[in-house]
């Protein structure tokens, strides 16, 4: 584990040898590995974006002593490996190259639930557990696992960890990051680290399970988590309102937060046109206001009180708003079939924008007070380099993450517009770089973004990031090419 | 900033060459620079606990040009350097080693608050703003800066995540790693890292920030942060609830958080000796209750709601503790006279420990569930090694956190006890490893735990710290010898 000159780069890939691929099938029985093309070619292809790669082997270990064992074959043999969950990224950074000289070691067998602790407020699973699973077996004890995104019925919790997942509940209890007390880690050399505590204060030098958190498999593979649950809150409401503008929807935010605090969950920000494209292309989803504003936010509010008690303070939350001009219109919800039709508007985003026109995708953040600007600037830029462009811009304003997706001008051919994605990225990332803002919110930068974060992120900062990783893998075996280029 | 070969330890320190001293002089100028053994005197010493150290020079840059300046000059020079905030650390971090051959770099100077963003509830500080300012200048825009602990009045932010503090709202807001979004460090080749982003996601590679915060400056230099704001809460209840036993306490934090959720702030653990020793010790300290309990939690929620609007879901909280045995009694503060009277018994136990006799300390935390077992066996295990000694315990058990401070048998002198430390440590600290706690929850390692850190964590994890420190300070040259060795 020590640092000792440049490390191997992709250039100097060769196949994986067959004793190599014998020894790693030893390791794993019939069950813990795939190597017919059909059943390997799930394992090779992303859902969304195209990442498609190609890999001789599959591995599938059933427990954490089973992955180590693969790491040591491969450390020793010098055969990189790239750990993939769920393989729900957005960022091709959970694929293998095309080169195929790479083995591909999947969480998914990795599914026990090792202890629930509901008296200190923790679970211990693997890194294999399902979401959905996590969030299910925290309520089965009356508690809460936060973390909710789209992917929750496939993606798996290590995947969730590596990648620092996001959601729709970041601002009330952050990222991932937050919500993980200890991991279990194989290490580039094979050894296992245990460091499944269940500790909310631990001052004993630096913090290691921070640098697997968000690493994306470049460090280790996380084999298992002690994550931290919460109370189950007894009560939700929820509004949908209608603003003039992104800056003026972070003004309520603030507002919201001095007189409703913490228990404001959720904040979403929902262009006009991301509603009428949505009517466009799709069925069943209604308007729920009389007339069009150019703005909406979608909120959620929870807590512990009695059921319909946070139902007064949001209203008068939501009145005091509008004596300040802030809201324009405001709809709550009273049944959960409103609810859901509400949420449908913000969940179907995706599949109406793809309908809609050929998009280019940001998942950038900004400051909270720099939210207007962001955008204002960026349509301008846009408008004048592209006219007609469509506007599309949506997101968690609560944590100044906007998805940001112009979608081609109705005169240009999509694939005209896609020829056009370096150029796009270049006037929105300069804005949100200008604006101090991150160029990957939550998606995390696999391969996607990697050059472009070599642009954008300090020189110093980079040189630390690629100092670690020769420190903890200088082998450059885990999931090399990705998140970082360590001869650059 | 590469690893290269075994890093210098201790024994090769040497004297600081008179030529170094001149040109870290005039990197600060006149105003900037301390050498009188008088003025000197106090920046080597630590409040409590007896480190003396020496060192020729101390430096009190007034911004981070010259901080970076003179760690240029010592990196080239070989000359460790030893960083310091307000110097009211615990565990021997923050005073230099007796040989002198370090110089200490103050952030005293450094207090400007560069930027308060409301909107985007943060505020950018400099290393050197004590921690009482930072929470008045987050009152001054109507938010709160949680961070809250004894020496708030002196210690200086820059410390407060150099250590990640932890403090009485933990429970709450999580320890001041939580708290910080964004960090700007002079590195140990005295470039300077720019990662001041106000962000609350940003997935752009290893969250280097994570390395520093609670390094106790052993990579390098914290000069500035971006820190977290939240809603000022508009109303706060306390109680003081008498209880049989440490485990009931934990039973009763569950039920509490299952009623009043976040809101719950603070949840502190007291023992009926602790008292006892305040009573007998100090003027003005009363029993709130008219007959004696084993044990007690002070306990404090806070919330939006109007004022009085938190007591109700209080009291019903504790009637249904009451109901199920968890409650033996409880008082509600109906005033803050009486509030700060309920406070002082807990804030005086230092002052109180002291005046009973000779304690040793011990700042551990273990999962909440195991609080119970941990206290009942190092009980019996300190009772049995010395029949006699007088239990002390309390802290901040919502954390996991206890100070577990035994004070010598009355039959005993002091210093006999004292020189049991060693001993003492070894049973308490291998009955917190054995339920999988820490040695050091919330104080740091500093010189202090450092041999202990050995001993009880993983040798895969201290191997990792070891290669994070040789890859980013390669020169062992930022406050060497304290959390970790590097040749071991």
């Amino acid at each position: 584990m020590t640092s000792s000159g440049p490390q191997p780069e992709l250039g100097a890939v060769r196949p994986v040898p067959p004793e190599v691929i014998q020894r790693l099938k030893d390791v794993v029985g019939p069950a813990g590995y795939l190597e017919g093309p059909g059943e390997i070619a799930p394992y090779c292809v992303s859902w969304r974006d195209n990442w498609v790669g190609s890999t001789p082997l599959v591995l599938r270990p059933a427990e954490t002593a089973q992955v180590s064992q693969i790491v040591r074959v491969c450390a020793q043999a010098r055969v990189p490996i790239v750990p993939q969950g769920g393989n729900t990224g957005l960022t091709g950074g959970s694929q293998p190259h095309a080169h195929g000289g790479e083995v591909v070691v999947s969480t998914s067998r990795l599914r026990r639930v090792r202890e629930v602790d509901a008296l200190n407020d923790t679970m211990t699973v693997e890194a294999g557990v399902v979401l959905a699973d996590v969030q299910a077996e925290a309520e089965r004890v009356n508690r809460l696992f936060p973390l909710s995104l789209g992917a929750e019925g496939s993606c798996q919790i290590g995947g969730n960890l590596s990648t620092n997942a996001g959601g729709t509940q970041v601002l009330r209890y952050g990222n991932a990051r937050n919500l993980v007390l200890g991991l279990e880690v194989v290490l580039p050399d094979g050894r296992v680290w245990d460091g499944l505590r269940g500790l909310r204060k631990d001052n004993t030098g630096y913090d290691m399970k921070q640098m697997f958190i968000g690493a994306e498999g470049t460090l280790g593979i996380i084999t298992a988590a002690v994550l931290r649950l919460f109370p189950r809150p007894s009560e939700t409401q929820a509004a949908m309102v209608a603003v003039r503008s992104p800056a003026d929807s972070v003004c309520l935010l603030a507002r919201m937060r001095e007189s409703l605090g913490e228990q404001l969950t959720t904040f979403e920000l929902l262009r006009r046109a991301c509603l009428d494209y949505a009517f466009q292309t799709l069925e069943g989803l209604e308007d729920p206001f009389a007339t069009t504003y150019p703005w909406y936010v979608l909120l959620q509010v929870s807590g512990q009180g009695a059921p319909g008690s946070l139902r007064e303070p949001l209203e008068q939350g939501l009145a005091a708003g509008y004596e300040e001009g802030l809201v324009l219109d405001a709809v709550m919800p009273s049944s959960g079939e409103q609810l859901r039709k509400l949420w449908a508007l913000r969940e179907e985003q995706a599949e109406a924008q793809k309908r809609t026109g050929v998009g280019i995708k940001h998942d950038v953040s900004v400051p909270l007070s720099r939210i207007g600007e962001f955008i204002e600037r960026a349509d301008a830029a846009l408008e004048s380099a592209y006219p007609g462009v469509r506007h599309c811009a949506f997101g968690h304003v609560g944590d100044g993450n906007i998805h940001y997706n112009p979608i081609a001008p109705e005169t240009w051919t999509g694939e005209a517009f896609a020829d056009e994605r370096e150029k796009v990225n270049r006037i929105v990332h300069d804005i949100v770089s200008d604006l101090r803002g991150s160029i990957s919110a939550e998606h995390g930068l696999g391969r996607l973004r990697l050059e472009e974060a070599e642009l954008y992120k300090p020189g110093e900062e980079l040189d630390m990031m690629r100092a670690v990783k020769r420190a903890l893998d200088p082998l450059n075996l885990m999931n090399p090419g990705k998140v970082l280029r360590v001869n650059h």
